[in-house]
């Protein structure tokens, strides 16, 4: 079932991928011993169509910020004013983000989809709010169906622009104070799981109690029952940086252009990007394990294994940006290393 | 206790330590948020006596070759003699270690301190041949306990060596057919493990069958039965690689500058180095969990928590080499991040 306006993924290419498995088998080490960069290796084969898969030079990172009415329900240890502050931080280079980028080399666009402060001020941030911030989830739809098909159309523009301009590996990255509520209400919405099992802490536990948080993530699964659209799904429970992210993922699939998923929120947007376009997911690496439940059981349910598991729980893209350097070390191993050499025949 | 002629490794610089979580506490991020993370660059500030820590620019890895007696009893599925010829498609950039060294900016020093076939024609390999060769652990002490110091010290003098030309992390590596067999007898009598728990698959099950490389280790392990110096032990199970390595990581430790350990023969050589100049261990970073069941034993006897898990057992310093982006990535974020901005505090 393929949502309107949004093609399947393509396949992966299960002849680039063969080739690939075979080109392990004669490089100059014992069957396997790369482990999960072989994998790895193997998966970028069939993303990208081509055996050696190409040593991903052109990395680029995507940051969507938007805000959630449901923090004025007490979802978060922070207000709502926190996601700005650190859209100015990352556009001064401070964030996290901006220094992991750096370390790869990856340039970070930061994307206002859907603050509530205005920030019309800031000069390298890319200015696309479709509203600014959502309605709480709690108490009814976060955005209507159209508003979330827009969000999903800023992010899937900017991964096209990022690929136009020559990145070959793609990371997207969230702000948005109160985004890990929303996240476990469409991870619980897809996987079929329980507020209590998708609940985190996210960002600290807030002042009512992680026992609160809990139920509004409950109340929002209530109202989304009996689901059927992913646009829909978007428009019950979304973020507008969550539903940017899945549009931002369905067209790294389609331009088969590799990218590397970060946490919680990137992995409820993937789930939401699956749905869109099936087969979107297959096409991701997981960068790594986030310490948010919500990330685990959405991996697990895309049968994704993650490269990493650092307890990680900032988002931003950090953990995908830190992940990415094995990304390309798995690429240039199955490329560059020799054959197994004339003497290495096992006895 | 410690060895004669080695000094204990100097402590962790604790007055650091404590200036990187202040400086963690203050960053633009929730308290804890980059989980891992924040526990290595407080470790390095630990090892290097620095807050926030250098971000190291200059690693260089060296990876030791030797040869083990242990395979003509049938350790290993594959003969001696690809020991030497992996040094030569190491000399000749091909290897696994040479592909991901390079992606990380680290020259590699090939260092033969022990293979058994003759290696003078290859240039770019440094000459340090204590012997060539161990003899048969399941029959016999490996080597003479002169041969052991003769070989830790090499790895010793790399290592300063390296630090000197401007090292800022070290990286070792190891290459030689039979070795994990040698390694998990090293681990077996540090950890007083039996031989059922440390015995791993290596490189590919022996011809004989992994029952009998079993009984190979077993037949070391009664033969060490009572050691209680360091050198005895690596002259009874040791190979000459394991002795540089465990030197190499003395000298490391004690010039404090940072060293990522890699797989199962690095974590039994980290063992012995803990061994041989009390604290080393409490310097290194573990780069990953080897799928070798000796690894795990090892880093958990040493208190390590490794970064990675990706089922590799190549060894080389391949697995090492894959987790400095990370060593790096907690170095540039602690010194590089801003302050929490100042709308930033938690309701």
């Amino acid at each position: 079932m393929t949502a309107p306006g949004f093609p399947a993924a393509p396949p992966l290419d299960v002849a680039a991928m063969a080739a690939a498995r075979r080109r392990w088998a004669s490089r100059a080490e014992p069957p396997g011993a790369l482990g999960g960069l072989e994998d790895l290796a193997v998966h970028l084969a069939g993303v990208t169509g081509r055996c050696p898969p190409p040593v991903p030079v052109s990395p680029a990172v995507a940051v969507f910020a938007g805000d959630h009415g449901v923090v004025t329900d007490g979802a978060s240890a922070w207000p709502s004013a926190v996601t700005a502050a650190m859209v100015e931080t990352m556009s001064a280079g401070g964030a996290a983000i901006c220094v992991l980028a750096g370390g790869i080399g990856a340039p970070v666009t930061v994307v206002d989809v859907g603050v509530a402060s205005p920030l019309e001020h800031l000069a390298n941030v890319r200015h696309e709010r479709v509203r600014p911030g959502t309605a709480s989830i709690a108490r009814g739809p976060a955005m209507t169906v159209e508003e979330a098909a827009a969000a999903v159309d800023v992010g899937g523009r900017i991964a096209g622009e990022l690929v136009d301009a020559g990145a070959d590996c793609l990371i997207g990255g969230d702000m948005g104070i109160g985004n890990t509520t929303a996240a476990a209400a469409l991870v619980g919405a897809v996987c079929d799981r329980a507020a209590e099992d998708v609940t985190g802490s996210g960002a600290g536990v807030p002042t009512l109690g992680q026992g609160h948080k809990q139920q509004l993530v409950a109340a929002a699964l209530r109202r989304a029952e009996g689901w059927a659209d992913p646009l829909d799904l978007l428009a019950l429970l979304g973020g507008l940086e969550i539903a940017a992210l899945a549009g931002f993922y369905v067209t790294a699939a389609g331009r088969r252009t590799p990218f590397v998923v970060d946490g919680a929120i990137a992995c409820a947007a993937l789930c939401v990007a699956d749905l869109l376009s099936p087969g979107a997911a297959g096409h991701a690496v997981a960068g790594h394990l986030s310490a948010e439940p919500a990330a685990g059981i959405a991996l697990e349910h895309l049968g994704l294994r993650p490269l990493l598991d650092l307890d990680l729980r900032l988002g931003e893209g950090t953990g995908a940006c830190l992940a990415f350097p094995l990304v390309k070390a798995a690429a240039a191993a199955l490329g560059q290393m020799a054959e197994l050499p004339g003497e290495g025949s096992a006895a």
